[in-house]
């Protein structure tokens, strides 16, 4: 039997929910809405089917008002409607303003599936839209289907006049307070640190209730809950929800602290998995394309779920017209592009690639709008050129924009191959920008990209020689001399967050630079979980110490300490040292390159659509086994064809 | 002082208010929304405002969710902020899904009013949108500012089982219902008509409450009210919903049939009149651009009333992206344009013009993506060529659309110069255009243009040859032959809509064929006032009888009977008879030609912003009277300029 379900305009799901995440950031009991433009679903939705039957019946529950036409005569929704025998067309309205305008179709039938058509306007008929979840009428596609678990407090403690609660690690989710006196007002105070929670004046999300004896609070990320005045019988629990993902991926070594950053990275990232990646739990809880772009490549290592890159990416695309970078960004509007094309290589969907190509066929027209004289790209007034945030000159055309945009060439002329579409306008513009990027930029003298050509600076921070060399856009002569004398040269001024460091890390990783790798997660991740964090922050400083660390942005509790972009070395460890990754759509063909860097023994295993590859390095030999065709071993200078569900095992020296 | 108010993304409260209109629209109690797009607001809107103060206080209300930034630093909304003394940048962000984001700000030293910018993300500062009505915090701007009367009925009677009551003419409100039984079901029956009323089974509006023993129930037209079952003490009123309308305009003469059919059309009109041009009260409550181009015509000779004109033009064009024609029609997406420039010329409003003028090229750049190969506008498969409910040969490109098309060029030439802007593309699309038109559709045998070049059926219907007429697309020549052989030709089919009459007369009238244009009014709209027509109805067919005239695509009920197209009248009289018309924007100058037809008296005003002019006729005299300069008289071939206040008497023979 087909699986009925509620359909709704193609998109228009993701796009409802990922705007709803953009407008819930609160601070300090303030709301604050993104300063980029969000979209809704269309506010009218069409849906159609042809039917052929003996008879039947239809029930037309919506999310929305509306009405169905059976045959061109109008029919209430919510009521049971019989067919006569012989051939129908169907078509459903539903408006829903505000909303997510959708139909479930009780039926024996046509039940309402994936067979059903929808129809925006003047366009042509298409597939709806679905999610296999909504399966009865009960289900509201409006509400997101989250997993639930009741947490309880480890530890309850009076403080002054209150009483704060550990729940011995940080959480997501609604706070339930029982216990409590109608006529008292309480104020709760929200940590990821104690200190945080404990801060009355400072504490980033706070809240204020009377008038009851029991309150479910909405959904918030704290470890901590301070709660003023002290109130003998109060009890807390916290209804935690998550996204349910399962591990598909995982890596080990003989290391035990990489183990352990590796475990907090997992639940730091899993936290921030919901309708989309969001950059941080509990601040800014917006989906930032670059934050996103970095969660794309950790999530194929780790939960390889397709569903929630592709969330991502069409709620960050929203709807037409695209009149602003997205999240104000130059660079981000560009990563989303490699994003896109990351993700399809990796899965293969050419159905989702297809649909969204014409929106982002438009994203980058109206990335041309913004080209200089020179036809590089550059800011206009509004538009953030953000890059990182460092010291890079930018006086008019930034030289690390310019590589995304090449890449952004590069990918769109893949793309379409793939979409079976001649890619020769995107082939000729990335040969055309590469080449004058090169003219303008590459500064022999410093054997190195230059920010800027305009200021006659001549300056060289690390952000677009990473770049180059991460798209291969640096000649292999280029890449020696910008490891030489970027990369590895201290007098270029070191990245500061893990956002770039992130690129850094996967350049020295790429160029086989593995021990500064495992330096800098052993230095820097280490150094985070030394300091006391349980998830990892968005910034980590070594030359601070104590509450130091949570400040951020002028706030003494303001920065994020479990942010997505910290769970880096899940990609790096499955990328570089497990060395797997397609080179063909969907894993139809890959590779395994392991590398044991300092490790003496490691284990690990990396998704690949419908199979796994599994590597095993003990002191002497080196063990892989893939459960799918398509893989080549490349070990020792040699390659190996990996025959399905066989272990290749070679010795390690 | 100045006044304090309400404001918002300019534009964006015409749009909530529009749609929200196109989504009221019920049927049998289903809920029935529009075949076409729909808009809503920006879901983000963005103030801000330089202030320099000695020191001061703010207090910002929100309609929406969101925060205050005071020079960078965010504050809570709702809450009294002072300030400090100095320069400050204070910004606003609101955010409203599905709403109207809008703030009121209270303060003694930047209280929100029209000096207030917006910025629509990556835009420019603009000036906000706001209405002076909203001047207090607690006026809701989703709420329209309508006036209400309480309304009782004047007859009551048992009919079968149930109440009939009568509210002695066709209102649109609230209806309120006192003294029912709490556990019985009671079903009301709205009607335009007695008939309607007492037909349960087919009448248009219905509805069906239980549970309380008072209700008021949502807003809808009706002039008679059948409750089911009879419930002795049951007492209903209505309370009346209607814009408030100052009429401006008058007309009267000594016929009085003339007088009466002119009363109905105004009060038909003003029924129709609210958040925009509805095309009917009762049915459809839609905004249609070609129904809303007669009302603006109409509007002009009686309300002059321009914030419901543009509302009405914002409303129907909405947001980008534009990928349908207005209401999905051809023709209605052209008439936008003209309607547009005629309430330009009329009102003068030079920021309205310049602010809708890139989304007017933008709607003229999309209807272009749907001409073919000869250059000529055609429909794509989800278009509706409609023209008017008549046998036009609708084959490939259709020659009433080219001529809605020429003049649409003609009329955006004519709106970028009075910006200031080259005119020159639009000038040669409109000579090219015309000049192809000739070529292709005029044909010399039937000295008319023909409805399709592409059929080789030479059929002639008389609508392309009224716009040709209307727009001076055609030459003298041509005109002369119009008349004769087409619209004095019985051969060629009768119009049978008011909507087609309205332009038919206007081109007869032009033509100096008033005592066709009498014979018109008196013989249509007096015929449906035998008929017993309190309304003008949306159709009338002589030959029908009885109930017969109520019934419309296919449902007994279905006809509208108070459908503001058959207001024309109003716009005949006041633009041929008393011959007011403006020959620059707002009628910085203008013309009378008066023309008494067959009347013996006839007396009337018509506005002319910020001032009337009045005409009268005796049988002896004409007497012309002018509040403001600017003007010229024409009569029996002399001309004479009109002094401001200054009554003109000249001899009508």
């Amino acid at each position: 039997m087909r699986k009925n379900v509620w359909i709704w305009n193609h998109g228009d799901w993701e796009i409802f929910h990922i705007t709803r995440v953009n407008l819930r950031r609160e601070v300090r009991m303030m709301h604050y809405p993104t300063m980029w433009k969000v979209s809704l679903p269309d506010i009218i939705a069409n849906f159609e089917k042809e039917v052929d039957s003996d008879g039947g019946y239809i029930i037309c529950h919506t999310n929305g008002e509306g009405n169905v036409r059976i045959d061109g005569k109008h029919y209430p929704t919510e009521t049971k409607l019989q067919l006569s025998p012989g051939h129908h067309n169907i078509k459903i309205h539903v408006s829903n303003p505000g909303g997510l305008p959708a139909v479930f179709v009780e039926s024996d039938v046509c039940p309402s599936d994936e067979s059903w058509f929808c129809r925006r306007f003047s366009g042509e008929l298409v597939s709806v839209g679905f999610e296999p979840y909504y399966d009865s009428a009960d289900k509201n596609p409006e509400s997101f289907p989250f997993a639930y678990e009741t947490k309880l407090p480890v530890a309850k403690t009076e403080v002054e006049n209150g009483c704060l609660f550990d729940f011995g690690t940080e959480l997501f989710g609604f706070l339930d307070i029982a216990g409590a006196c109608a006529d008292q007002e309480i104020c709760i105070y929200y940590g990821e640190s104690k200190e945080e929670a404990l801060d009355m004046e400072r504490t980033y999300v706070t809240d204020r209730v009377s008038g009851k004896e029991s309150y479910r609070l909405k959904q918030r990320a704290f470890r901590y809950i301070y709660i003023t005045p002290a109130v003998s019988n109060l009890a807390i629990t916290a209804e935690h929800e998550y996204l349910p993902l399962t591990k598909q991926g995982s890596f080990s070594c003989d290391d035990k602290l990489l183990n352990e950053i590796y475990s907090r990275c997992v639940y730091t990232f899993h936290l921030n998995c919901r309708e989309g990646f969001l950059d941080g739990i509990k601040r800014d809880r917006w989906v930032w394309a670059g934050d996103a772009y970095q969660c794309g490549r950790i999530n194929r290592y780790l939960f390889a779920d397709k569903a929630i890159e592709q969330r991502t990416l069409r709620g960050l695309l929203g709807k037409e017209p695209i009149d602003q970078h997205l999240n104000t960004i130059l660079d981000y509007s560009l990563i989303w592009f490699i994003s896109l094309y990351e993700h399809y290589i990796t899965y293969g969907d050419k159905g989702f690639l297809s649909r969204i190509m014409p929106m982002a066929e438009k994203l980058l027209t109206f990335c041309e709008t913004r080209l200089n004289e020179d036809g590089f790209l550059v800011g206009a007034p509004q538009d953030w050129v953000f890059i990182d945030w460092a010291d890079i000159d930018k006086t008019g055309a930034v030289c690390a924009e310019q590589m995304l945009l090449v890449q952004a060439y590069f990918v769109m002329s893949e793309m379409v191959k793939y979409l079976g579409i001649s890619a020769a306008i995107y082939e000729e513009k990335y040969e055309k920008l590469k080449a004058k990027v090169n003219a303008f930029y590459w500064n022999e003298e410093k054997g190195a990209f230059i920010d800027s050509y305009q200021s006659g600076k001549n300056n060289v921070t690390r952000h677009a020689n990473i770049f180059a060399v991460m798209y291969d856009i640096a000649t292999e002569e280029q890449t020696k001399s910008i490891v030489e004398h970027v990369l590895k040269n201290d007098e270029i001024p070191a990245i500061t967050t893990p956002y770039f460091e992130g690129y850094e890390l996967d350049v020295l990783a790429k160029t086989g630079n593995l021990s500064d790798v495992e330096h800098m997660i052993t230095s820097y991740w280490g150094g985070m979980l030394s300091a006391g964090a349980d998830t990892i922050w968005e910034e980590y400083d070594p030359a601070l110490s104590g509450t130091e660390h949570y400040a951020m942005y002028g706030g003494k509790f303001d920065k994020s300490l479990c942010h997505a972009w910290g769970a880096g070395p899940i990609y790096l460890f499955g990328r570089y040292y497990l060395g797997v990754y397609p080179t063909a759509p969907g894993f139809e063909t890959f590779r395994v390159e392991p590398n044991p860097g300092s490790f003496e023994t490691m284990q690990g295993t990396v998704p690949i659509m419908g199979g796994t590859v599994t590597v095993d390095f003990d002191r002497e030999s080196l063990r892989v086994t893939a459960t799918k065709s398509g893989g080549t071993l490349f070990w020792k200078g040699n390659s190996y064809e990996l025959i399905p569900d066989k272990t290749l095992t070679l010795p390690r020296k």
